[in-house]
């Protein structure tokens, strides 16, 4: 007879909390039944914080992991697209400076013959937000109901909307207790929050853009390729396909940040123009989004027949039809200046000649932050007109007094702070450096992919 | 210019997590700020669970745990005893089975001129409590108000009482915190908790018996060890003599298990019988509380005079006073029968010939809780009349059919289930063990006492 079980036990938030802060592997029920009485409210956030601190500083193994993942996944609705005969694919970025892939990537993938029902965030801290992005266009809409998210996706072949109540409400909730007790910072908790909600979009493979540098979350390759790792293994123990690249975020991608300026570079890449970063960033994506939604038997013939697209025009037209499918003004597409202007614009010149040695792209996220572009707090609202074109990149040549960026803004105070900020984020340099950072560092996922990829 | 500087930051909790998270060291503000705005309640239990998860997993440097302790013991009020002459020692134990010491050592310290006003706690789980073990006095009250427990503290030398809403609020509200969310087993919150309440008593000197074995809370030694070392550390960082005696709980203490059984094997202590294990480590741990209060200069010389109180008689008498005052009937001295009796009792007799090898303490002290003489839960109400008799102890030989032990009950059921247990808990050996475990493991402080004690 053991002592502990004098009392009769059933499930208990503080055995599962001890087990994990002793480091003892949990089992999937345990999980399941910490998320779901959690949800139900049958839980108080003091049991569950405890928990989440002893995540971050224990660690999950991989079975807990997907465990975790699939109980806030089936905390709501899981999206049925089996109706539509096209292989479902969708793409998540953890985030960056100037990173508009996703807009160009809907309607690229979807005009190629993928279905891509992408559900997106906002712009937290000095990164931005496919929503916000999309909001810069006027009227158009990023709170459709489920059903009509459905019929954009069968018309259009690609959707682009807001997480609604009934998608993993256990990650909205954990989410904001994790947000207020220092428990943010887990790659198992990170992934089983991106992971549960993009597979609640019921799609079939998804493509992961995991950043790196000093303008990601994850600022070592190290930690990117941890979080990248684990979300790759996640998402096939849940049974799909998933590939995550490594890329470069040490500078902004692409030249222009905020939300409207943004727009406007992604109709130059749809165009078959804009900087080559984000151009080169976008058709290896595609060519992924491609070779995983079976429209193509290889990456690299992914990427061919992504740029026969944006060629055409066939791309474009695609997006022209998502955003009036979504209530938007497409003439934005032909007349950039549909899109809200900033009133002013100010030059920051280099104060002396050489290279760009390299850019703070936080602090350039930051600056679009204060100038309005985004938020500090989840409850501010953005200025869609503001933002930052940049005129030299790494490795560009720079004369003394030749403008370096050009800040577009709308309160005199927002832009002095601003240009203070992008200033000391140019490093100019006497000598070229010899070594650029590659954009696309690693791929993850490849082998098992390459591997599921014959029997397509 | 920083961008995390962009918002004017006053005293956040988050902040306080986080480094605690990320293992750096706190400052005695930010402990300070922590520990006044909880028990304020303007920071919620979720933020505080988190942290304490934090400190569980990530531990404390000494500094931290001195300004942990100095925080809680400030949340309330501190007793100024410095009106009474004689010096303010208490002793304080972690807990065990059959540890009835404080009934013994409160009169016999004030007997011979140490000043002791004790302020103690209920039992829990599988130990017993000294406010327990007192309520079996008919008529004892513990709940004196702090006036009245300062005038029994100066008529009597010795006063003994549960802890009031005044006295380290702080620490009440963590301890309900810590008791639900798994961070209870953290020295530096064990620590911190004790002697946050121990210095709220306005003493000059502390005495601690830090229990080791199978029936304390720190199963091994090592455990005990550090925990000790911490609360003397602890307690001379703030300006307090403190002296930790790690002693044995492999077994129970004394013979008499149960709380009014344990009042009758105090009486026989304090009239010069009694167990010899129990009777040993009262005169020793007296031996200190009278060198520490000043009265003897060393510990040896304290032991005498501590053994000289009880063989005058003086010792018995100071318990019969300090009983009368709090409201007792001190009949119970010279006549048990006054004391709760239970109904029932039971031998539990060996099955085979041999030695007493080990004796389940842990075990033993859940059989008295399963008689009613404890608590599984807090709010659960004692039966003061069960309990249980040990005839025989580690090393005793015994012969087959010979008693081991007699259980003292009012419900059958009950009873059933503890004898299980105590058959269970008793193992026999066929040869007799070489080595027996000590009662004194070690001292620790006694160096730092040894220089301050030449200044006295």
């Amino acid at each position: 007879m053991n002592p502990v079980t004098l009392v009769q036990q059933t499930f208990r938030a503080i055995d599962v909390i001890r087990k994990k802060r002793d480091g003892v592997e949990l089992s999937r029920a345990e999980i399941e039944g910490l998320v779901s009485a959690y949800t139900a409210g049958e839980i108080p956030d003091y049991q569950v914080s405890a928990w989440l601190m002893a995540v971050v500083l224990k660690g999950m193994t991989r079975p807990e992991t997907a465990a975790l993942t699939d109980a806030m996944l089936r905390s709501g609705e899981v999206l049925d697209l089996s109706s539509l005969p096209a292989k479902k694919v969708d793409k998540h970025s953890t985030g960056g400076v100037g990173d508009k892939t996703s807009l160009v990537l809907a309607p690229l993938a979807a005009g190629a013959g993928v279905a891509v029902p992408m559900i997106s965030g906002r712009g937290l801290g000095h990164t931005g937000g496919t929503l916000d992005k999309l909001e810069a266009i006027p009227g158009f809409n990023v709170n459709l109901p489920v059903a009509e998210f459905r019929r954009v996706l069968e018309v259009c072949g690609c959707a682009m909307i807001g997480q609604t109540a009934e998608i993993a409400p256990a990650d909205r909730k954990l989410y904001a207790l994790r947000d207020v007790t220092g428990t943010v910072e887990s790659p198992y908790l990170i992934c089983a929050s991106i992971m549960s909600k993009k597979l609640a979009e019921g799609i079939d493979a998804l493509v992961l853009d995991v950043k790196t540098g000093s303008g990601a979350f994850m600022k070592s390759e190290k930690d990117a390729a941890f979080l990248a790792e684990l979300m790759v293994e996640t998402g096939e123990r849940m049974g799909k396909q998933v590939v995550a690249l490594i890329t470069d975020m040490d500078q902004p991608l692409g030249n222009m940040i905020g939300n409207a300026l943004e727009v406007v570079e992604v109709v130059e890449v749809l165009r078959g123009g804009g900087p080559e970063d984000l151009r080169e960033l976008c058709l290896e994506l595609a060519g992924w989004m491609l070779h995983l939604g079976g429209i193509s038997s290889t990456v690299a013939e992914g990427k061919q027949q992504s740029a026969k697209l944006i060629a055409s025009g066939k791309a474009l037209e695609k997006f022209r039809q998502m955003v009036e499918l979504q209530g938007g003004d497409a003439r934005v597409v032909d007349d950039a200046k549909r899109l809200p202007q900033a009133q002013h614009t100010i030059q920051v010149a280099s104060a002396k000649a050489g290279y760009v040695g390299s850019i703070q792209c936080e602090q350039v996220g930051t600056a679009c932050v204060i100038l309005g572009g985004g938020r500090e707090r989840k409850e501010d609202s953005v200025d869609p007109a503001v933002g930052i074109v940049l005129h030299k990149k790494v490795g560009d040549r720079v004369a003394t007094g030749e403008p370096l960026a050009t800040i577009y803004y709308n309160a005199e105070a927002r832009a002095a702070r601003a240009r203070q900020l992008i200033e000391a984020s140019f490093e100019v340099t006497g000598t070229a450096s010899a070594a650029r950072r590659p954009l696309i560092h690693r791929v993850i996922g490849e082998k098992t992919i390459g591997k599921s990829g014959e029997k397509n």
